[in-house]
């Protein structure tokens, strides 16, 4: 962190929206390290990325307040007093979002407008940073993708996710709630969920190498993706809270490098000294959502912030690997099953 | 109505969402006219469009069951057995959104998901048409508007009839149901609603003028806008409904000409021989979510089914005026207070 950022942050009253999910609990961790005032909401729903072993270690002034963000008065209560929203709640599960659009709905667009009408209501000098997602633009027309690319996801999640930030702009615009929205890619670190693998494949693949097991890659693994750190990520939401050029302004937050699935595998198994690497179908439920290859163009918010990733992709997945080795229990309810689709 | 059009329809099942409404009951008698098996549902919500004198003097085969698309029960059961739905129920008024958005959201989103899950399991070789809005590109950034520009609604309704669209597309591309989304500019014509000014302007300007009343412009009225005539529009659907080049698409539905707020309300008072003009300063609640001037490019649309506005602007005020000097009645509650804020 920068020492703009740390006296930025210091006693700063931040609140933290899905803070024991992945980048969250990370992100609370760096605003410790700044000496923030620290809120953390989050449901612990047990399907979800929350964890209590995320915020493992840090003392008050982080408090913890259990509530889903689907609780409106839980909602107007927490963020009264607070100087700066990172809003990171929310379901990321492209595939459960076929399987239950409604509740991907209520968590993505009820909840997130209620969060803003609390905001507009009860604290409209607060500033938001919302938790944006690259799946907005579905199967790219052209690599990479800047924010010019059209909107056009290809799964509820990505709808619903895509209404949650254009709520943002318009509360920043209509209603004065400075607000932004960083479109994260691929996400990978410590402190994700990998007990199962409904919120994305990375996590998963790094378990199933520390496992020894086989990583299944769909097609010939041709297609490619960016990815960042998650204390990139989190430093990407830090500066977005700081300045004030970024209200009102959707930006990527992606890769330096896209690397190739069978690239990323074999890296990683490398790593991590094991685990194994088969090429197999599509299954259909996948293939219907996929997207090809996709990587995108962070130069507005390299701009706007002076963002850049720290962490290599090398690095970063030896500390993933380390992290889980050593704390696998707090990720893993049970051992995977003997045999059966893993993926 | 084409010849084609009049033999695809023919005792075809159609469901019309809101077709107690301007739209969509103007569609309901051209259906008629083809001697297509109709089915109406509508709220009748007294706020909003639906109105039983719009289906007035038709007979059976249109059934009306009232019922909210909100209502997931009564939705399953409507859709069951058609082979075409013309989806237009929906929340329209931009003002309401704004003031309530959780309703708004309910009905173009949580309903909208509902139509399109029962349609999946129940009826997933049903064909629906969606109307959609030029509302989601919010501001332009140039003009005429075609379909390459990006989505970026300036209010709630905006947002929740993009997302809407967006489940549409989805619903086409992932589950087969076929579906494809109009996003139409100013529609206007007999049977819109008039009893209040929050369902846009054109039908309120044209009550305004048969009362003899003063209708106020914003600013100098120099802002453009494109107009379709209710049968147009309700054409555009029919035609999006029997060509299967038109499934999974967007397409904009626009009139041929733009022309300005000025210009408009001198031509709505010539002809309606009433009504007075005056210029005054925008309220703050409706500049905020204001878009400046737009027409749209609806070659897409002439391109992919011959469509084209057959009604010319002059004429049809002039049906337009004539139908409500008529049925007046049947369309305000009560006679405008005699002062106050009547726009």
């Amino acid at each position: 962190m920068t020492p703009e950022l740390r006296d930025f942050y210091r006693a700063r009253r931040v609140l933290i929206t899905g803070g024991m999910g992945f980048i969250g609990s990370n992100l609370a961790r760096l605003l410790a390290e700044a000496g923030a005032d620290i809120l953390v909401v989050d449901s612990l729903n047990p399907e979800y990325g929350g964890n209590r072993f995320n915020l493992d270690g840090l003392v008050p002034p982080v408090r913890i307040n259990v509530a889903d963000v689907r609780d409106d008065t839980a909602v107007a209560a927490v963020v009264r007093d607070r100087d700066t929203i990172f809003n990171l709640a929310g379901q990321v599960s492209h595939i459960d979002s076929m399987r239950d659009p409604q509740t991907d709905l209520d968590i993505n667009c009820r909840a997130q407008l209620s969060i803003l009408e609390a905001c507009r209501r009860h604290n409209p000098s607060v500033r938001v940073v919302y938790a944006g997602t690259r799946q907005v633009y579905g199967r790219p027309d052209r690599l990479p993708v800047d924010e010019q690319h059209l909107v056009r996801p290809t799964d509820i999640n990505g709808v619903n996710k895509a209404a949650g930030e254009y709520y943002h702009l318009l509360y920043n615009n209509v209603f004065g709630v400075r607000a932004s929205s960083l479109r994260l890619t691929n996400v990978y670190g410590p402190r994700q969920l990998i007990k199962h693998n409904r919120q994305g494949f990375i996590g998963w693949f790094i378990r199933l190498a520390i496992e020894g097991r086989e990583i299944q890659v769909y097609g010939d693994g041709s297609q490619l993706r960016d990815f960042v750190y998650v204390d990139d990520a989190a430093d990407a939401f830090l500066r977005a809270g700081a300045i004030d050029a970024c209200d009102g302004e959707v930006f990527n937050v992606g890769g330096d490098q896209p690397i190739s699935h069978r690239e990323l595998v074999s890296l990683l198994v490398e790593i991590a000294g094991s685990g194994t690497v088969r090429f197999v179908e599509w299954p259909p439920e996948k293939q219907r959502i996929d997207i090809g290859s996709f990587y995108s163009d962070s130069t507005k918010f390299r701009a706007a912030t002076r963002w850049q990733p720290s962490v290599s992709l090398r690095e970063g997945l030896r500390r993933t690997v380390a992290f889980y080795r050593q704390h696998m229990e707090h990720y893993v309810d049970a051992p995977l099953p003997a045999a059966g689709v893993l993926q």
